[in-house]
């Protein structure tokens, strides 16, 4: 056989488009000559201070502006953070989307929602298989995570090898389906491999990530243990495992399932759909039906472990659910941990829990789908790459995977902590980050697709803290003498009814600005208006010690 | 001695005015016929979605009404949470405030600020001493705790002696001072106490709270380890414990001490004043003499340990600290844990921190200044209460101790888990609640006090998502006819230069909806208004699946 001709001055670019500032927001290219393969398309969530975003999504103009390239976006699990901007994304790359089953199965539902499932080409990968993509070729190796069906990359190109373990955990005795395919690592090892991109999500933690297997005794112990009590078990609705060992206590025990959220049900109607999932005969029953068992013969799966304020296990615990209450003696566990940032919005719901008589749960029932330090470490030495890139995490995240790597003897010349945004040029002979294209994050809020930017964010932060007053006066235009107002109100600043004489003084205030303006045969309404703005802004600064956005406005008549 | 007479029918009243809902704002009234006291006089930091507010403060109307009675604040230590409503309440209240040394100091800096100093009477007491207030004798007991001087309270009253531990530990041998008076607790206990009031911050953990010492410790060992690089390290101002086991490392290793952030400043001068610190002369500098010695010997002692923006630490991890900048090599620790809701906020200055090359150690430099279960455990076996009435903490923190006292064999007539504004009538018989006293949450924003309420908060909340449209128009007062606009212009609803075309039409709807009134004759403002609102929301929500707040404003010319 002919060896293949490569270019010697041809080189393998990687670029990440996101997710190396954040858990989240995953999605990188990689380049070679005229192909480009995006691995994942994820969303991230607002920060606090993104007041009434949705969601973020990130900036794919490298794509747009190479779109002849682009050869397909290849998926390595179906959580949000790798998926979930692929409705927003496809609409400006159209190219085609490669996954395994499940993964496939949770993207088209998302396509169907936004009606793109007709205009999307899709291909469904097994583990093992490998698809050609231009100048590339991927090859999908099974790992363990907490959904089922993750997947690592083994992407081939002219200039070598780069494993790109999407996320994942060592898993010896998965609930579904087969361990970690840690002999095809060690063979791609053996062969040679250029560069792994390893999760870095626990690179914090020592020690080994537990097997899911674990928390399927925990809940067997729990069902053991409250015979005599109705159970809700809030988790993660993509966690099919978790669901899976549920259901498996639930029929062990004779108890019925309901299973409440509509994420939850979507995801169990499609992993039940794609064989991922095996529910006994007669175990699931609707909510409806739940009146008709005794509260012990029952259990409620539910979406809300991370007390987000509309999920349905929130919902019952304020009393705002309308099929379920709590009540005293219900057993309700949290089988998950709160994700940083949530915690005292799941605290908050386990409180109104307790209040409400239930037994809450909510330590030890769970466990990560990361890799920790010693499955970090295997990886390596599996793989032995030449170049250790740690990606899916903050900086910090990252910063302690270096460090792993540098224990395992790699030289500081090897390691590489990216940027979003940077452009890793590589070969056998060396790796340099050469160059930068443009990224960031889109902010959907609603329909709007970037249309919230800093300015909008900017104005929201200064009205949720300090509220606006608006002042509104008419002018004749041919005399520029005042005809109307001003008229003075506000929101979000202090309640009128309470604060007449204050309101009653601004309007003073105003009066007198725009007076001195007007006796200065002042016309230009933006001096007019900065006018306003400074006086008022002074007066209320001294009168109550707060800086209201005072928003002037004129009407010519 | 002649045995004081003792109204059989009077009972002991104990309402707690705030701090059952929540970590903070700790302050509860003890009534016995005529004479009230107040223990403690907190504040609490303002919860997320309480957009703008500075800090919460309890209502205090109960007092209010009861001003005759009242003969004292009685504070247990110099916390915030229990300290930090004085010179809010003392306006209201103003009765003589009775404090150990330390608290004492803290709570003059706070009077001062507030101009409150010399109308406010005040009483230090010392460790084993009584006061006398009304009915009541107040003895201040030794405690531990992460703040020095905290004092436990023993309240006897004709109905018989409370216990109010504070907020404390246990700890044997404890940096300052003496280790917690068990001695006292005990011979309380042998007495007959008729009801414990124990902190429930920790109730869920197991085990006990270690030394402060194990801390130091564990400083001594960094300094150790880092001995080539500048330290700097972040902590809680008020853990003057702590500041001073810093202090101490520094002066072994020969380290000069910069003290920096407003709060450390002040504590550490009020604390070396009052003798519950001890520096070594020559071991302080000036932030600005830093430049004249090796930065491997210096130290820089400062606020931010929970992430706090305005904080030292912030500023220098932004860069944008006036001083002090990091630099490669520095080594940050933080000794310290995020606070729940903080952790977001932490992990952010973290990253900033390694990502200018600092080393980072943020794990197990802390220690609790609350008692986990088995120093609950001791404390309610010393003191044998007939009564146990769990404080300080969240609904879940106090049936944590509720189920420790459970453990213990206290039956659930002899538990009492209060809810804020509760009265609790109790003597050696029976105790009850019975009864209900007006509190509530008012909010402090910049000089007003109260000023903002659920209207106000709402409106931030909503303006916080989703913006302000303002619809401006004149009408002719006599012909009822439009003279003037609609002008329609927005905040943090769409960035307008990109929105032209729906903020032209959405003028064209405004129109239309006037038009439509005017021409019906319709002379009644809140209609046309409401007409406005009604018509701009639908077609807002139509293209932009988003509600922003529609202001309609008219001018009568």
């Amino acid at each position: 056989m002919k060896k293949k001709e490569v270019n010697p001055e041809s080189k393998l670019k990687i670029i990440p488009l996101g997710g190396l500032e954040q858990i989240g927001m995953n999605i990188t290219a990689f380049e070679y000559e005229d192909s480009i393969i995006v691995v994942d398309c994820g969303l991230a969530f607002p920060e606090d201070d993104m007041f009434g975003i949705d969601m973020v999504i990130p900036d794919t103009t490298y794509l747009q502006n190479n779109l002849d390239k682009v050869k397909g976006f290849v998926i390595t699990h179906g959580h949000e953070d790798h998926i979930g901007a692929l409705p927003y994304v496809l609409r400006k790359v159209n190219v085609p989307v490669y996954g395994t089953r499940l993964t496939m199965g949770i993207i088209e539902n998302k396509l169907r929602e936004h009606s793109l499932l007709s205009t999307t080409r899709r291909k469904v990968v097994k583990f093992g298989q490998s698809i050609t993509l231009g100048k590339f070729r991927v090859e999908f190796i099974k790992t363990n995570h907490s959904i089922v069906d993750a997947a690592a990359l083994a992407i081939h190109s002219p200039a070598g090898i780069v494993v790109h373990t999407g996320d994942f955990k060592v898993d010896y005795t998965p609930v579904f389906g087969d361990a970690i395919d840690l002999q095809r690592f060690a063979e791609l090892g053996r062969k040679g491999v250029l560069a792994l991109m390893c999760d870095s999500t626990n690179a914090e933690r020592p020690g080994y990530t537990a097997s899911e297997r674990t928390v399927g005794k925990t809940i067997d112990i729990l069902f053991q243990e409250h015979k005599n009590t109705r159970i809700l078990i809030a988790t993660f609705a993509s966690n099919v495992d978790r669901v899976q060992q549920i259901i498996n206590s639930a029929y062990k025990y004779g108890r019925k399932v309901v299973v409440e959220g509509r994420s939850m049900v979507n995801i169990i109607d499609t992993a039940s759909k794609l064989g991922c999932l095996n529910i006994p005969d007669n175990t699931l029953i609707e909510i409806d039906q739940l009146k008709n068992y005794p509260p012990e013969k029952t259990v409620i799966i539910t979406t809300g472990s991370q007390g987000e304020s509309m999920a349905a296990l929130s919902r019952m615990a304020d009393s705002t659910h309308r099929k379920i209450s709590i009540t005293p003696g219900d057993t309700v566990i949290f089988s998950s941990n709160p994700i940083p940032g949530n915690e005292k919005a799941v605290t908050n719901v386990i409180n109104e829990l307790l209040m409400k008589g239930a037994d809450v749960i909510f330590q030890d029932v769970h466990v990560s789908g990361h890799p920790c330090q010693e499955e970090i470490k295997l990886i390596y030495t599996l793989v032995q790459p030449k170049y250790a890139i740690p990606v899916h995490g903050e900086y910090k995240h990252l910063k302690a995977q270096s460090r792993i790597a540098a224990d395992l003897g790699y030289s500081k010349d090897r390691i590489f902590i990216l940027r979003s945004g940077d452009v890793l040029e590589l070969n056998e002979q060396r790796a340099k980050v050469n160059g930068h294209v443009p990224v960031g994050d889109i902010l959907v809020d609603g329909l709007g697709v970037g249309d919230v930017g800093n300015v909008v964010l900017r104005d929201r932060q200064h009205l949720a803290e300090d509220g606006i007053v608006i002042v509104s006066i008419a002018l004749d235009s041919y005399t520029n003498q005042l005809v109307a107002g001003p008229e003075i109100t506000s929101r979000g600043f202090v309640y009128i009814k309470e604060a007449e004489e204050l309101m009653h003084n601004a309007r003073k205030v105003a009066f007198h600005a725009i007076d001195e303006c007007l006796d200065h045969n002042i016309s230009d309404w933006n001096k007019i208006k900065n006018a306003v703005r400074d006086e008022l802004g002074d007066y209320f600064w001294k009168k109550t010690k707060r800086r209201p956005m005072v928003l002037p406005m004129i009407l010519e008549t």
